[in-house]
C-alpha cells in the first residue's frame, strides 16, 4: 500500500494556503491550541491523513462508531487567505514516517491549491514549573522572525538547544527546502509534565495576532486557569515534600 | 520480496465473503474463538499468507515436519454466506507491517472474490479478575453498532479508551476508508493475565448469534470451565496474600 | 541501493546444488561447524552477499585491511554433488532483513545453478549445562526426516517449542514454500551460555553422515575438549555456590 | 519521497575528490576534526544532503533560524587535489539508514565528479583515561595501510576487535566493493567519555601530512589543551575517590 494516502471530503477552491499544524507533542500545547480553533472557529473538514507511519488503530467515538487513525486537514476562510489546520491524535510512528507525512502533506497542499505559509504550534519542554510561560520563536526566514518579534514572540539564542523534533520541526524543514515555503514555529514555554492550556493560550494569542483573525478564547481561558490551579497544586505539595526533605522532587518550582 | 504473498491452495468461487479475524491478542481470546471455529466446522483451508512483516522463523508439527510461519484463511458454507477464517499464530511485527497485511488481504478478498462485511474478535484486558466478562463492542457504522446491540452487545463510552489496536482495529479501519466494506469488532473483557477461554466462549456465543449459525461449543465450554478454576485459584491465593498483608496484589479481585 | 547484492568472485558451472548454512546464533553451534568445514575441506570462495540488512561496519583483518561486513558463499564438490557453504560473522538486522537476505541467496542460487536441498545449522539453547548433548532436527518434508532419522537425529514433540527463529529457518521456510526446495535443520542442543565446540562437533559428525563426506574432526575435537572442561569447571564452580547457600545459579546443573 | 536528497548549491567542476568524513561518532574526534578543517580553510559549502533517514528535525541558528537537518559537503583545492569534506550533525538513524546515506553520497561523487580516495576520521573508544592518545589506522588496501604506517599510523592487530561501525566504516566499505575506491579510516584513541579535542588534533596532524596539506592548528591546540586539563581534573577526582574506597571509577586512569 502506498505511504500516505490523502483523501479529499470535499473539492474546495483554496489559494496561497497558510497551514497551521497542531499535532501531539510536549505538553500538548500545539494540539489544544489548534483543537480550540477548529471547536471556535468550526472550519470545514475536507480532507484525512491516512498512512502506515501512523499506529495501526481505529478510536472510537462515543456511539462506538471506530475510525481509522488518521490526520485530519479543515479549511477556514479567514479575510484573504485560506487558513488549513492540520490536526490529529498522533505524529508519524518513525523517523521515516515523519518524513513521508509531511512531505506528502505539502506536495499535496502545493500541487492542489498552492502553499505559502507554514505556521507550527508545539511546546518547549523545561522539565520545571512556570508562573508566566513566553512563547519562544523559530522560523525558516530572517522575515519571520522579525514578524514573529514585532508580535512579541521571544527569540533567545541556544533555546531550544537541539532545534525543534518531530512534525512542528519537519514541516518547516522540508517546506523550505523542498517547496519553496517560508515558516514559523511558536513554542509555548511548558514544564512537559501537563497538559498545559495556559501554554496553549499563549500561543494561540501570538498566533492571532499574527494571522490577524479573531478567536473566542472563553473556553481556553478556563481551561487554563484550571492549569494554573493544577499548578499551584503541585508546586504546594513539592513544597511541602521539599520542606519535609524529600529531595526527588527538587526540580518543580 | 514482495511484502506480502498470498498461495493459493485452492481455487473456490466465493461471494460476498464475510470475514471473520480471530489472531493473537489480548489473553488470546480472538484466536481461541477462531481456532474453535476451525476446530468444530472444519472449513476448509484455501490459502497461506506469507509476509516479511511476519517472525523470520518456520513452526514444527507433532512430527518434526517445518513450515514458515504464516497466516491461514478457512472457508466455510453458512446458508447464503461465504465465511473466510483468518487465522495464525503472529500478528504483524512492525505497525507498518499490520498496515501492509491487512491492506494485502483485504485487497486479494475484494478483487477474486468480493467482500461484504468483515467481524474482527479480540479480548479488552482490564487487568483485573472478572467473574462475568461481557462482550464489548465497536464498528465502522451506526447499522453494525444497532444490529451488535440488538444481540446484547454491549458499548459502553470511553470503552476501550484508546480503540481499538492492532489486526482487529486495522481491518475495520482499512475495510472502511479504503474498501468500502461495515465491519463490527467484539470485544470479550478479560484480565489480560491468562489465555482467556471463557471470554473466548462469550464473544463466540455472541458472534454465532449475530450470523445465525450452528457451533458445537462443547469443548470450549470444558476450557471455559478450566479458565474460571484457574480464576477462583488465583483470586484465593490473592486474597490469601492480602489477609496476609502483602499489598502488592491488590489489583487482583 | 538495493536489498542484496551478491558478488561473484568466480564463475563456477554447478549443478544439484545442496545448500549448508551456518551463521552465528545459540551457542555458535551452526557458525563453528560451517567455519570448521571450511578450514578442512577447503572449499572454493565464489561470492560475496552484502546487503543494507547487515550492519553498518568493515571488519578488518590481521595487516588492518578494511572489508564491508558480507556472508560468503564457498563451493566445495562432494561425489556427485555440489556443497555451498553459507558462513558470516552476521545475520540480518531486522525481520524484514531476514527475509530479504533468504530470499535473495535462494533466488540467486536457483536461477543460477539450481538448488535441490537447504541443511541448515544451529544450537538449541537450553538454559542449562548438559553432558551429553543430542542432535535435533527438523525438516520441511517428511523425507527428511525419515532420513535424518535413520541417521540418530532426535525428533522430539514441542522442542524447539517456538520453532526455529532466524536464519536457519527462514532459509527451509522460503525454500520449502517459495522455491519448491525440501531442507532439514540440524540443532545441536546446548546451553546457550558458552561458545559450544562439543555441540557443533556432533552437528558436524551427523551432517557428515548425511551427505557422505569425509570431515577431518581433530580441531573442533580439541576445542570440543576444551568445551567440555570450561562446562565442568563452571558446574563445579555452581555447586560450590549452591552448597554455600548462593541460589541465584540453581539452573547450571 | 527518495531516500536520500542531494542539492547542489552550487555547481562545481571537480576531478579526482578525496572524500574526507567527518560525522559526529565515539568523543565527537573524526567531527572535531573536520570542523575544524572547515574553520580554518574556509571551504566552499557546495552541495546539502537530506535525508528521511536523518532526524525529523530542524537546528536553529543563533538568529533562531531553522534549518532541515542535513549532512553538508565544502570543496577545497589542495594543490593537484580536490578535497571535499563530509560533515553534519548527525549519522543516519538506522542501519539501513547508515547504508542509504553512504551509497546516495559515493554514487553522487562518482557519477558527477569522480573520486578517487576515501579517507575517514574518527574516535576509537578506550574506556579509560589516556595520557598519549595514538591515532590507529585501517585500510580497504594495503597500500594505503603501508601509506599510513609511513606516517606514524599505528596498526594494532584486533583493534578495534569489532572493526569499525558507522559512516566512517561503511564508506570504506561501500567505497571499495560497490565503487573501486580505496580509502583509509584514521581512529584517535579516546576514552570516549568527553568531547576529545586532543584525541581530534593528533588525528588531524595525521591526516595533515598524508594529504600534504598546511593546517593552523591553533584553535584545535587551545581546545586540546582545555582537553588536557578536564583529563587531569577527571583523573584526581577518580583518585581521591579511590583511595577513599569508592570502587565503581576503578576504571578511569
Amino acid at each position: 500500500m502506498d505511504d500516505v494516502v490523502i483523501k479529499l471530503r470535499k473539492e474546495l477552491k483554496l489559494e496561497d494556503v497558510t497551514l497551521i499544524e497542531g499535532l501531539p507533542g510536549v505538553g500538548n500545547v500545539g494540539k489544544l491550541a489548534v483543537d480550540h480553533l477548529i471547536k471556535t472557529l468550526k472550519p470545514e473538514h475536507f480532507a484525512d491523513i491516512y498512512s502506515k507511519h501512523l499506529p495501526p488503530q481505529v478510536l472510537l467515538d462515543e456511539k462506538g462508531v471506530a475510525s481509522l487513525v488518521s490526520q485530519k486537514l479543515y479549511h477556514h476562510r479567514n479575510k484573504e487567505s485560506d487558513l488549513v489546520f492540520l490536526a490529529g491524535e498522533y505524529q508519524g510512528s518513525t523517523p521515516e514516517g515523519q518524513y513521508e507525512l509531511a512531505h506528502a502533506l505539502l506536495d499535496f497542499l502545493s500541487k492542489n491549491y498552492g502553499i505559502n505559509k507554514i505556521y507550527t504550534l508545539g511546546g518547549y519542554g523545561l522539565g520545571k514549573m512556570l508562573e508566566e510561560p513566553r512563547v519562544l520563536g523559530a522560523a525558516s526566514s530572517e522575515d519571520i522572525v522579525n514578524a514573529f518579534k514585532s508580535h512579541g514572540v521571544v527569540f533567545s539564542e541556544g533555546e531550544p538547544s537541539n532545534g525543534i523534533v518531530g512534525a512542528s520541526g519537519i514541516l518547516l524543514g522540508l517546506g523550505k527546502e523542498f517547496f519553496g515555503i517560508d515558516g514559523g514555529c511558536l513554542m509555548g514555554e511548558t514544564s512537559g509534565y501537563i497538559v498545559d492550556a495556559k501554554s496553549a493560550r499563549n500561543v494561540l494569542r501570538t498566533l492571532a495576532e499574527i494571522i490577524g483573525i479573531e478567536i473566542d478564547m472563553k473556553e481556553l481561558e478556563i481551561r487554563s486557569e484550571e492549569t494554573e490551579e493544577l499548578l499551584t497544586t503541585l508546586k504546594e505539595a513539592a513544597e511541602q515534600e521539599l520542606s519535609s526533605g524529600n529531595e526527588d522532587l527538587r526540580y518543580i518550582g
